[in-house]
């Protein structure tokens, strides 16, 4: 015996083109071509990029941001065959370990702009802001939002098995039907396939082709695979139920986070990073039936971090909006509420609230269903670590003006 | 010194009807008569029936449950007058114990009929059920949800401050326009006035009859004041910040319940119980200013059970419902998903489905907002304590045939 | 159905001497009459004097902790004779919960004089100190020790059955050796059997006799049997399994504590109260085998007090006595030196050293034994829970000057 | 800006004795070489070797651990010199992250041989026998303790500042007079100086000499500055608060486990391994007075396992020994007990006393002093996780049987 290392699945290079990487790809499709073979049983390491590629730099401007092209958008890697894996099997997945490339610990939290990609408050906040946060270990902070400080609860946003072809065309049978019942609002409520800056890994043209003009974007996480799930404790020791639909499963991950809140509320909220993930695979023969697996379920690790309870400040909302009006049991506004009696808290501070919403985002927010039965109203909360500020922001505290800086913004 | 027993602000008699003891009421109305002095800083026992004042019964059958009157609902204890509380206070309630009544050690959990209630799966579970849970110190177990049992988070439903005349005026005018709104719609989406059977504490007749005609509801929470929040976490060692609207706060609690999940989903869902609450009393003068309080706020207790983060299986759902419809960014919709779920899961045991209905609604699952931004799915979670059964229910293990016997159900 | 109040096997009256209650006893010996009996598999109440039996008082002069008579201690409710338990079985108790009772909710915390019981730092602090602790529902706080409040880890000092006649002559067998090869030390070693204020129960004189003059006292846990172990975590939730040795197991409980630290530093050092313990109890046949059972084990409730692990500040000590003195991996040694750092740490915020020496004793801190085993060092560490305190004693935050007040103390 | 990889202080190499390599060195004294600067303020990663420096073998032989030359011992990685460090000052160590060397993902505990460094049970066990444990991630496994499996608390074992000469000078002295007091005692009861096999880091001869014939052995953490103190919580997250004692502190760090119990009672009981700690530094000026610090203090991160109170065994033990002699308030005869019992338990299951040993030592077990006071019996728990196991150890469980395979032994 003697040194082993643990075997790389596979490797990014950050000074190249993503586009360019046939072990990346940022469509969900079937027929995109294996990136490699794990066996079932076996621990590998998968680097990947950030979920934008690399176009997200490390400065103090959010013209990137603004500008961003979600076309290209979420770029994963794989998918990766697993051995025995067959469709009505279940996938499950150990997450080891997360962590960011050695030579890069930095990452970043955007708030885009209303008009390319938008988020939760985007009525409020239209413009493009920014927030680069520097890793030391397990701690982050960031230059554009001072005095935080709070270790990551590391994960991946994205993971999932390739959809069957019937699957694919289901999800875009409903959600191109929720586009035209939709056309009438003013906005963007989902996005159908986009042959435009589509990768499909090592497929030739024809394939390419086919993949973007059939092939489902990245954004949505979906009951039958989870995708894009974005759940912020999928982090280091959690095991992943995923249902298998075609063979071997051809599975992809990516858009790591070092952070995120629940909600991750300014769409590219999570603390983004390229990183690697250790993972291990193993296959539950008849699975989805054994488990009566419809969406994905999950295990978390026992090394979150452990605030204690009394040690959060949570803020309540109720399904009445901010002009008044009062919606029927909707838990979405009620979150949105929810979020903003948090700003109106800690605006007191000197904070933009640009910064608070791309804290919240980012920081380790508990976001709760709490009553959604009292009808009209639903009820939700969102508890706030008082330990990731360096002052005191408890309700008895005294204020204390402090230096908040501010955000990177975009040119106008 | 010497012996000193904390002082009842309120007591209760469960052999008398609810409806004749002048310290309770079930109306919100800034009118209704004091039930009696607390001074600043004090801390006071306050007993309560529970919030259908002894409709439910303990036996086995569901049809108190079916035939519930929910005219009569909630009863609450007060409203008490807060010394040196004015406007613009903040009420800080700390929350030092809640037990059950001593001689009443159990309690109820309700699926309310479709046509009297209803809750959030009464689509699916229109029918009245029921299930008695009996109380054994900290824990409480079911003869009608056999091999489950966990410690409570004993909490408050319900506790808040009276609405001003002002505000009262305005939670009638946008219920009452949502009532108008969704005329067309089979159900109830709000509850407005209603003077059948009103209680209004020790008013005469003519106050009474005027609460009866103004009177807000119980039944929801609402931003300005809380109310029936329904959080679960209120436990003991929770102070919450509740905004004053009138002289001397007006407070008035109730609905305390031995346990609830995160939405309470069957409606009459947290194990409902007579009781006693301890709370101090402070207050926080010009609170809602220091504050920036538009709701209320509140910092848990460090005493809530810790099952530990991985002994949870969580389930995950997204705002595509059961007929393969997408909608577009719905949070509730998504977490009805996510129940649905976590029951397709546990009726491979043999469990009917109004039994982890039930169960879902009062044992402690921690419901959560993962994504609310990936257009067009919005993301839940539900988080299971594994330790609550007395079998193991981890995915990898195998499915033992067990009695699972009924929950308590109505006679047609 | 309907109404079920949990029977109680033992009530108190602490208006009677408790020397007059046959339900009580303070010694151990397996012909003490039973109290009561108890089904296997049933849940009784079982209410308790504190372990003095009446002799503090809420009061703020330490004369009497000065003039405690410690041939009374400890009172203990029992025996109980639980159907089934036979010499080989395992008792299972499960702790369902702990309270003071109702009309006493104060309890007291003492130093005790080095001339009469002493602690663990009696060469330091050898004179009689007390603090009385007020309860307000989970809460505790003290005006002997201002600025401290913290949630109760309630639970009993001493639970365990009978021994036999086998084990009881060991114990004095034992014990009695120590004591003559410790003839030399200026003090107790340990306690032989003592006529002195024998209280056995329901005994006849006779057997009072034979009681007082074989019976172990219960000042020491001990291994056959757990006895007054003091483990801080036996709090609700908790079940322990104790080995019986005698027909019907003679279960006894007695020596409430609302709060206590690791170690209970000084001797009188819980937070000592009468109160009422709910408890399940059921018998494991032929456990001590099945368990390889030579002492008790136990496992914790979910509900401890979680303050979040990086809420306390570590003290280390090693095995250097204050002299200088290199002892060779003595963990006494070690601990004692851990307990003075952390005192000179609070010292330094105007707290007399009585003060914390009574604030360390029954406060919930927590004391590990880091290494054992690097000669000639043992090291121990003891955590202090930063948030018991109503002011930042982090080694960051500016010391404040506060009135301490003083602790209750002793004439002269 | 861009990219910026946290700056290496130091390197190890695998492939070369660690007695050649100047940024090592294996005894404390003042004047140890620097062996690099580091700012105050500044985060940098710190390589280490095992602290054997290579011994021991990824193999199935324990004749390394029998035949492992303790005069090399504890290879540290240092002595840093930190800007502006003071005599008085308190050096402010955050320990921000710690992981295994990337190409050595595996590590070691020994059971040490009873004439070769010994244990806490060597009486017992007096032969050398060996696990290796391969790290995925978090978590590690051995092939020699069979179904057991947990996520790593990892830490570093030493870290302290250098001593100046006085303090070099009474730990001589107060370890020699122990040894010349403890003659009569048949083992090792201290390790004086030491000239054999001593590293001086970059020293020349003429200093490695002095070193050698004065400086301490790493084997004890002393009170005056830590050193190996063996703190299974100095984990990711940790801040340490250590004295500082000569003009520039002369930090050296060293010991690296993956994972550790209380106690690391086998001496060689820890998961030993080469690794990479990442520290920020800052100082605390004229610390020692403010803090009032005669010993280091710590506080814990917030991230460690979190497996829930209510999923530990917990055992106890008293100071009578297993001869049945009772000792007085000994907590180290206690502490033996305490993990005898825990032995005994898991010994029913199939594994080997060794095996037990040697997963006491390694796994995340609490250790707790719980009564010093009882005169004449310390007790101590020991509390085991049950989820680091694959199979269910609780005392209802039946017991299954397993293959336990076998760990590592010496030839005779």
């Amino acid at each position: 015996m003697g040194k082993s290392e643990i075997r790389y699945a596979a490797k990014v290079d950050l000074e190249k083109d993503a586009a360019s990487q046939p072990q990346l790809h940022n469509r969900w499709h079937p027929d995109i071509p294996s990136a490699g073979k794990i066996a079932d049983g076996e621990v590998v390491k998968i680097e990947c990029v950030d979920w934008t590629g690399g176009q997200i730099k490390n400065d103090d401007s959010a013209d990137d941001v603004k500008n961003v092209d979600l076309t290209k958008i979420h770029y994963l890697s794989g998918p990766f065959e697993i051995e025995n894996a067959e469709p009505g099997d279940v996938l499950v997945v150990e997450i080891q370990d997360v962590q960011p490339l050695q030579d890069q610990p930095w990452g970043f939290t955007g708030i885009f702009a209303k008009e390319n990609g938008g988020g939760f408050l985007d009525e409020l906040y239209p413009d493009a802001s920014k927030a680069i946060w520097d890793f030391e270990g397990i701690f982050c902070s960031s230059r554009h939002i001072p005095h935080v400080r709070f270790p990551g609860l590391i994960h991946p946003g994205i993971l999932g098995c390739a959809p069957s072809a019937e699957i694919l065309a289901e999800w875009n049978r409903r959600e191109g039907q929720l586009i035209s019942e939709c056309s009438h609002m003013a906005r963007d409520v989902a996005q159908p396939p986009n042959p435009t800056n589509v990768h499909a890994g090592a497929a030739d043209d024809t394939l390419t082709k086919r993949v973007g003009e059939e092939g489902a974007r990245t954004i949505p996480g979906r009951p039958e695979h989870g995708g894009n799930c974005d759940i912020k404790n999928l982090s280091r020791g959690s095991k992943v139920y995923l249902p298998v639909h075609v063979p071997g499963a051809k599975f992809s991950v990516g858009d790591l986070h070092f952070s995120q809140g629940d909600g991750e509320i300014s769409f590219c909220g999570a603390i983004e990073m390229a990183g690697v993930i250790t993972i291990k695979f193993s296959v539950m023969k008849d699975g989805v039936n054994h488990l009566s697996l419809k969406s994905p379920i999950y295990i978390p690790g026992a090394v979150e971090p452990n605030f204690g309870p009394g040690r959060h400040i949570y803020f309540e909302g109720f399904s009445v909006d901010s002009e008044g009006k009062q919606h029927y049991l909707d838990t979405t506004v009620a979150y949105r509420q929810t979020v903003l009696r948090c700003i109106e808290y800690l605006r007191r501070y000197g904070y933009s609230d640009q910064q608070i919403y791309l804290l919240l985002s980012c920081a380790p927010v508990q976001g709760h269903i709490a009553g959604i039965v009292d009808i009209p109203n639903a009820c939700t909360t969102l508890g706030l670590p008082i330990d990731i500020f360096d002052f005191d922001i408890r309700p008895e505290a005294a204020i204390q003006k402090l230096d908040m800086g501010a955000c990177a913004v975009a040119s106008k």
